[in-house]
């Protein structure tokens, strides 16, 4: 907890620099908001034993509740940030980070706004929060929906099969091409050239140049959302080079994202030369129609977020920090007072009133009488940086032996100086 | 969530303060861990479906998960603090904090320890976190169950009877005395005369003075548990004097805490002078044996915990703040960058990045084009402290405006020094 608090503090103030506010929603939703929302995923949900009243499951995400919300509440444009436990009926794998219940870390912008500004500024804040959190070097990964609407009608993919085959090619992280093909012939029902073509576009990537490339190509520029989605595209690269952040992207066509909400940019941060194997560490995307299926009058709210992967990010950091050997303390206690001689624990306690009632953290044993030896051995374990030691001389003179737990050094200083002591040294 | 995440900081502070570390459990335990541990409250617990897999419930409380925890893990001594939601199938009532799910926020100390010295620092630790969060006057009550089984004892309760006459004295803080002596004498079917004796001994309370005054009782006496009760008593006003906060403390002896578990010192912090009717904003007391319940060899560990009612307390600071007309502010936004032309929105981006990168909490209009005044009234609306204003003359002078929002001033300065003038002004 003590690491996994400093992680979420770290991405809390990327996300208070960019504005934005904090809302909570409940742990439960109607089942029905959730039916529906997460294609093939959904026999993952959680449902609530039925002991009357309404019909519940566990949340699955925190993007469809959000959306919900935003429907339920009228409201038109938010800035917020959201972190939370979601809860998923999956095979558990500690190693991959992935658990039944896990925390989201989720940043949207919702409003009717222009072209690419909020959704440039939501790869700025990944490649802050990546940044920030020391986790070595990413990429990431960017791809719009239309551009992929595209390329699938060049190849022959009726409409309908568009969103079957987006989930096929997402799992191409994972997933060899082969086994990728396999998928889309066997399940989804293309025929092979189709899938063969599709093949070829999805193994491109590159930088802005891919944009003229692609414009080159005669046949898949007959498709509007193909030419609308690489305008798209150009006025996100054109914002990310404004915000610094072209050196952290690359143009990914196989990039697809699961989830059927999307409808505009999608994009993945990945880590270079991971070793761990923990794939993607943050996603998003536009999702414009969301909003709309919860509004009576299908009126929508255009949306873009990210979701940083921080379960995946604390196996990093945590693998990072035994293997450097830093041992993460779990405690903030900055004094421990301690005694030298056995019934002296009412004077730990009188000193102790003094601290805290100074803002000082600190403690003592809980035990009468404890060995000066276990007490110093204590704070060495903890990590706590102080101790003051009092015994009856220490008493009888008015002063406080003040120790230096790392150095091992003491000195005698009276009672009377002994916060302004602290306070220099910490 | 601004005002709730405000009053948890200062909860957390203080918990840190006195050394506790944090844990977490997950917001499922198996429903039989959970079971016979709450009482008559045990219909309030939520099921899971069984969808295949363990039977779960959602958490009630987080003492009974502390415990499993602390069982499970050989865990033989911890301080620890754990704030996260509980879930009960209430009737929830928003005026009187009362809620399906809701924010439980625990400090607990577990081991095998020497007499009251955590007791006391629980009490302290209650009185801190009141005080810091300006909630008004307060006092807690103090009482204890070894003390109110030999007052059940002398009053000719039977022992197997005692938790179910705790149970309705419980109710004293909402119901009178005719209304509890109703319930214990038709439902609980104690004797009248029984019921009397009861009703004049929950009728004492006051300071240090009422221990001396019980010990005058030579048939209540008689009893081990009433005069180990007042032993302990003694100690903790002992303890509570040094740690300072015998003026924060009443004996009542009608304090009785409605939880089985409960197996000493039993606390209740309540507002004086309440007028929101929020009841007790804080409790707790010991509990010895519900560790070595869920321990295959029953070995117990001691623990003694403290719970403070944040919802309560969210209630009570909200009406506050609305009567005293004080917004709390939803963002952290330093700076707003505006334009007072069209077409600038690039420009506004590049400052942006600057800002950002200075770690400055920034943020715009995500619309190309907005009329300047309508970025002001923003900033005005939502407390932002600054703007920086780039017109067409501003870039070409290589300035911007800095405008103070409250006091509507205005400067020009170069852009090389805006960083370091922002930093002096915030």
């Amino acid at each position: 907890m003590a690491l996994r608090l400093t992680v979420l503090d770290k991405i809390i103030a990327v996300f208070k620099k960019h504005g934005a506010e904090t809302i909570d929603t409940p742990i439960f939703e109607r089942k029905e908001v959730l039916t529906g929302k997460y294609g093939e995923d959904s026999k993952l949900i959680y449902d609530l034993k039925d002991q009357g009243g309404e019909i519940l499951s566990l949340r699955y995400d925190l993007t469809v509740p959000f959306a919900r919300y935003l429907a339920m509440g009228k409201i038109s444009s938010i800035k917020r940030y959201h972190i939370a436990k979601v809860y998923r009926r999956d095979n558990p794998s500690t190693t991959r980070g992935r658990y039944r219940e896990f925390y989201q870390c989720d940043f949207d912008i919702a409003g009717q706004y222009d072209p690419m500004i909020p959704d440039a500024e939501c790869i700025r804040i990944i490649s802050e929060a990546l940044q920030s959190l020391d986790v070595g070097p990413y990429t990431i990964r960017l791809n719009h929906r239309l551009l992929l609407d595209g390329i699938f009608a060049v190849c022959g993919v009726p409409s309908n099969k568009f969103r079957a085959v987006c989930s096929a090619i997402d799992k191409l992280d994972k997933n060899s091409w082969s086994e990728v093909k396999k998928e889309i012939i066997e399940e989804k029902g293309l025929d092979e050239s189709s899938t063969d073509k599709i093949g070829i576009y999805v193994s491109r990537f590159g930088g802005i140049e891919l944009i003229s490339e692609l414009r080159k190509d005669s046949e898949l520029m007959k498709y509007e959302s193909a030419t609308k989605g690489l305008e798209s595209m150009e006025l996100l690269y054109k914002y990310c080079n404004i915000l610094q952040v072209t050196d952290k992207v690359t143009f990914d066509l196989s990039l697809a994202r699961g989830l059927d909400y999307y409808t505009g940019v999608i994009f993945e941060a990945i880590l270079i030369g991971d070793d761990v194997g923990v794939g993607s560490v943050a996603g998003g995307g536009r999702y414009d129609n969301l909003v709309g299926m919860f509004d009576s009058k299908h009126k929508s709210i255009p949306c873009v977020g990210l979701s940083l992967g921080v379960e995946r990010i604390f196996n990093v950091l945590e693998t990072k920090l035994n293997k450097e050997g830093v041992k993460t303390r779990t405690t903030e206690v900055e004094v421990f007072v301690a005694t030298a001689q056995k019934n002296l624990h009412e004077e730990r306690m009188k000193l102790l009133s003094i601290l805290w009632d100074a803002g000082v953290k600190a403690e003592q044993s809980y035990k009468r009488n404890v060995k000066l030896l276990a007490q110093l051995q204590y704070c060495e374990e903890s990590g706590i940086p102080l101790a003051i030691i009092i015994g009856e001389g220490e008493l009888a003179r008015g002063e406080v032996t003040l120790r230096d737990v790392v150095s091992r050094t003491e000195i005698s200083i009276p009672r009377a100086h002994l916060i302004e002591e602290i306070r220099k040294r910490l």
